[in-house]
């Protein structure tokens, strides 16, 4: 994984609230996703993109079809933890994000999303559509 | 408040999860306004109602315009709470709910919240209606 | 995976809560990684333990290692989720536990989480231990 | 309210996060608690406290006796909110924040909280006291 991140294309912050911990004192393992879900949508405000816009007539949006993470040390209160993004795998319809945790030298945790590009159309499901070039193109830059 | 709920016209129970609980060991202050709503969604389905439901052509909401909460004693992870629930206040348009949370005789808190009955049409914010007569006769039971 | 869930060894119910849901109209993809944590402590109760109970003089907590999910379908407010659990693996110090989510007939989403068995002691790390016989005992019966 | 803000002593931001929306397709009523005590902590922090700190040789810490909310405007997912931050009371042994959530010019949701400054002794409840001298020094300057 080191050997993946060692140029890093995308870091955020995000400080661990109190809302965030649990009576084990830590930050609760389900927050990690909703982490990682933020820092995915930081790196696409900072290409002008977000997770749910109109693209044409149409709403695209990202519905996650997988998503994991694997914990190897705990994060507690006030603690600051900086987000490593990468593009993991740019597919003809779907993006896999990985990301890594960490609070200084300590690595906290270890994570991926998987997201297809879906069409929006009212009272259907999410019809799941080729990335539009411009998307593909400045999602290339964090592969 | 003892007095207001000598009768209990709807009571729903709702444990406490670890996710629900912070780093003090406790369930966390914010957790009790996500139980009183699953209270009061409760207390609706009991009478084949829903927050959020087609009236005619239009679809009827209930957004929240005011919430507060007195905390008695703290509530542990996997205790058990009681949720007493009374319709404080039948509006024209709006209505308050009283929650009363207990863990056996032991008073953990009291809160309430305050929503209005809002039409919803595409593209527009909420429209505040005149609560339909049906519902209103179904949430007079709790008064 | 429908395969090794032919018997069903343990299945408990969440309803999907207007809190749960997201600005997608849809249970938010984080949110069934505590469900998940909610069915694994709910299996434990019905064999009488604890996520986090004293043993011998010790207090036995089980942090995660690792969590992952596949989402098949998407889970709306108020529909009410079977989740079937299963001991997947049994080592000597961990226990990955699988999780399957339906609506009726709908597969909603497959899961997993790892958890280690640790000892905890005031200011020291958790420290992971073999599991105590009579958990173990009681955890092979759903395996 | 306005009168009470013309001075605007401590304010944060929040950007309304996805996993703060709800299906209603917005900022979650419950979640402007977390925002509010996100915002007391920060201002904790700006002036070198911590709601949860050694002092002597006790841990001094502020659990919540009550908190409310009245919502003006909804929030949505990307909205940047400023949360203005006063001392609306401070006791001999609590503290009242009030706090004011805006978005640009549009006034979101007011607020407030309420703590009491406890010692918290292993095995007891929390024990409340005088706030220590140094920390009410510092939170008269938000008054």
């Amino acid at each position: 994984m080191a050997e993946r991140f060692r140029t890093v294309p995308f870091r955020t912050q995000r400080r661990v609230e109190f809302r965030d911990t649990d009576a084990a004192g830590i930050m609760h393992f389900s927050v990690f996703f909703v982490a990682m879900e933020e820092a995915e949508h930081a790196l696409l405000r900072e290409v002008g993109l977000s997770v749910h816009q109109k693209v044409d007539a149409h709403i695209v949006s990202w519905p996650r079809v997988a998503a994991d993470c694997q914990y190897r040390s705990a994060a507690r209160f006030e603690e600051t933890l900086a987000i490593d993004v990468q593009v993991d795998r740019l597919g003809e319809k779907s993006v896999t994000y990985a990301f890594r945790f960490t609070c200084e030298e300590r690595l906290i945790a270890e994570g991926k999303i998987t997201t297809v590009c879906c069409e929006l159309r009212p009272g259907q499901p999410p019809q799941p559509i080729a990335i539009p070039a411009e998307m593909r193109e400045k999602l290339k830059a964090y592969a």
